[in-house]
């Protein structure tokens, strides 16, 4: 017996990410604190979502319906399709609110370290829905890591036949980036897809 | 509807201390792929905490029991009662393994500053419990704060009357500290606080 009800509770809170020991301790006492306003509804929160949430058939996203939310918003553009790594990426780019098409999660990026192959990530099932009549661009928006470039290209090359244009979104100086500060290799990605300046 | 149940989930876990809205988002991702080994429990853990826990209404800790398990615990020492600010810093106290009296949780410190005084906290109920025929000795281990060495002072003063000793906890160099750089307070106090050398 003894505290194990919160001992258990601290052990759980650590696993999450970015919380160690130490704060999954003070985050377990401000969740005793504030049981009425914070720890029930957390609790309730996370049964909830524990039991409805789901991925998108069709494109990968989390929500507790299946199409998605976004898969199923009539609004949306369904000429576009934007790949993205990760449903936080996909989030990253909702909150941007200037993208209107369907997203495409690949659940990842080829890895020859890690073993990881087209057949591991959604690749396959992007050349099934790319193929479709309605689709018109496939915006690849992954990381400008090498796994996410080779990813990148791959599905470029897979993609060549289908009579569509296969793009990828923009490498160069981030916005408030000072030159001096900036890397070798995004300095000479800015220089080599400059671009005329309107006006 | 959208993705409206994770989203509450990531702003409930924003409100964590240590977890901001970037944070909360990968921790709900992270709870997401691992619904059954850590969303789950974690959802059961805060929904049995939230209900079981309970302030001991003798030493002020947190437990499922009231006593809580320490005062409960026989082997402990009934004779001394070491004083704290916070749960957290008993927690910190058990983990040295080097005490086995009583606690007392004062619940804050006296703060002229926050209008928080003697009566807010649980300074009365100690008085009371420090007056008990078996009680020998009252350890402040109060922050070495201006607040909490006031609260010490404060707290001295006032079981003064009792003949039972009070004392604090040593104020000097921490281990492993080189002395050139700690802070002027810190080496005052410990050359005033100096000991003879056992041997």
């Amino acid at each position: 017996m003894a505290e194990s009800d919160i001992e258990n509770l601290i052990g759980l809170l650590a696993k999450l990410p970015g919380l160690g020991p130490r704060s999954a301790r003070r985050a377990a006492l401000h969740l005793v604190k504030n049981r009425d306003r914070l720890m029930s509804p957390l609790a309730r929160a996370l049964a909830q979502t524990a039991e409805t949430i789901r991925t998108c058939s069709d494109c990968g996203n989390l929500d507790s319906i299946d199409p998605c939310a976004l898969c199923r918003d009539e609004r949306r553009d369904r000429a576009v399709i934007c790949v993205v790594e990760d449903v936080a990426d996909l989030w990253a780019i909702e909150r941007t609110a200037s993208y209107r098409g369907l997203y495409h999660v690949l659940g990842g990026v080829l890895s020859a370290l890690d073993g990881i192959g087209p057949d591991d990530l959604r690749v396959p099932h992007l050349a099934t829905r790319a193929d479709a009549d309605a689709v018109r661009e496939v915006i690849l928006a992954l990381p400008a890591t090498v796994d996410g470039q080779t990813t990148a290209h791959y599905i470029g090359d897979r993609l060549a036949p289908l009579s569509i244009t296969v793009s990828g979104i923009a490498h160069g100086v981030p916005v408030g980036g000072e030159l001096d500060y900036l890397d070798d290799g995004t300095l000479q990605q800015a220089l080599k897809a400059r671009r005329p300046v309107a006006g």
